[in-house]
């Protein structure tokens, strides 16, 4: 039989999680990761190197490497501050040397994919060096993606710059080819949708057959989706792509501990509520890991998609 | 149906090629690495570092990956001569920050092993700082593998330093549970025989119920097997384990271009002369690779081996 070709789209720690998940299942199961993060040591080495920002593309290799414990070590390990190596990471290195010797920072992903032991493979959405802006309610705009996900006003609008980048290779023939896509769970602007601005994936999308699952976030993000309902969050993806992107929801009905929200509470977060939505399809689960963060459970996130899958 | 256990014991590059072979086959496959290694840049390493010669460590896992010139490729890329990582061997830096993080430079290798994508196992055959003694039939004694291999007279007994080392974890337990264990291609006291003075290394072959076949060099190596014969390897072999620990000896019949041999013979090389023995089953076939050098073909070796397990 012939294995189902899932692809998920997002970034950040969401993706991984899902990751993380599917793949203990035999899926054909490919990442495709936005590639706009500006912050921390992704940005740096982006504004350096004048590569891609490393950071959730190494996040990716890790949830999808066998042995992800030890994969993880090994790309956050620092060399001793002592001597010629002093305090490079491992994972930095690994992709230094890997663009080196496949020609450009996109085929290293890929090489890296194919020299080590994952279960899956990792696309980045663009090659491109695009910055996310965001046009705010209040006409302002703002720039870069660790602005716009501290945005003070709600978020209209988020364009790329330069806009409409060219898709990286490969990235809309998976897409063409999905059973299953999957969107999220994630920073609604700045890890999912921004995936859509890159030309032609929207197009790819809907040219499918791929089954369209949007996994809901269980909090909102203040700054990027403050106050959001489940309905603000489909409308901001229909807006940015089409209507009727989205086949199914899959969303947590897990009560989130009260300790856990009033702490999410102090930086202005709560729980997504799950209102009123024009999709007919729509599949409620205990999604919640239940550790220090009000964030999904990979193991939990793939059953359900699992489950979802096996009932079509 | 449980996959065969193959064991293969040696070191240098008669070893990697045959696992370059091997791995196209489903076999559980495990390679016993010789670590005495002493000159050139894994020589230099051992006295620097003070950790097991990594050169014919690494050159095994290259031989097992999926993506072997790719592998290959990255662990031999020096970083640029510019800048803080000037020249450092990408292979180098993977073994030091694995063994960092492994707790060790023996783990480090199983590790790198779980999270490359490699078709098998390689396992130092001990962890001690090994060095090779060996006594000359005049009764002078040479110490070091660059030395031994070197040796201007017939080899007569060759020793560790310290003698009887303990084997490695799991060493003696994938002899035991061996269904086929191969010695060679490979320098017959370096990187053959000198596996067998490992403590229990002996026992666990007799021990196992495993079908033990010896690979024949194609051509005599001056300074270590001057002017042997197939006869004086397996006389060699046996008198440093024991009488009957070969069931079967593979051996190249194809001829050799006399250009490559007249080459050869100005080194003092010549072909191995396939001479009367006493081990009944003999294979012979073509098992030369028509290259730069006399050599065995991973393919045709693997494929031999598969014959001779076949019919068994």
């Amino acid at each position: 039989m012939k294995k189902l070709n899932i692809t998920a789209l997002g970034g950040g720690t969401g993706l991984s999680t899902l990751l993380r998940g599917l793949k203990k299942f035999d899926y054909n199961l490919t990442a495709i990761v936005n590639v706009s993060d500006d912050g921390g040591s992704s940005g740096k080495i982006r504004n350096e190197l004048g590569v891609l920002p490393p950071g959730d593309i190494r996040n990716c290799l890790t949830a999808l490497s066998e042995e992800e414990s030890l994969m993880s070590k090994l790309f956050q390990y620092r060399f001793p501050q002592k001597g010629s190596l002093a305090g490079h990471s491992f994972g930095n290195l690994f992709l230094t040397a890997m663009s080196a010797i496949s020609g450009g920072f996109d085929n290293a992903i890929a090489s890296c994919a194919q020299v080590l032991a994952i279960r899956g493979r990792v696309l980045p959405v663009t090659l491109s060096n695009v910055v996310i802006e965001a046009e705010l309610e209040d006409g302002r705009q703002i720039v870069g993606e660790s602005r716009v996900s501290k945005s003070d006003k709600k978020i209209n609008k988020i364009i790329l710059f330069p806009s409409e980048p060219p898709a990286a290779p490969k990235v809309l023939k998976v897409l063409k080819e999905s059973d299953i896509i999957i969107f999220g769970p994630g920073s609604l602007y700045t890890s999912v949708i921004v995936n859509f601005l890159v030309d032609g994936v929207i197009g790819a999308i809907k040219s499918s057959n791929a089954y369209k699952i949007y996994i809901a976030n269980i909090m909102t993000q203040p700054g990027e989706t403050n106050g959001y309902t489940l309905f603000d969050h489909i409308e901001a993806v229909e807006k940015h792509s089409y209507k009727g992107i989205i086949d199914c929801v899959l969303a947590n009905s897990a009560p989130i501990p009260k300790k856990l929200l009033s702490r999410y509470k102090k930086s202005g977060a709560q729980t997504v509520k799950i209102d009123k939505i024009q999709i007919k399809n729509i599949v409620k689960g205990n999604l919640f890991s239940d550790n220090l963060y009000a964030r999904h459970d990979g193991d939990k996130l793939a059953k359900a998609v699992n489950t979802i899958i096996r009932k079509r």
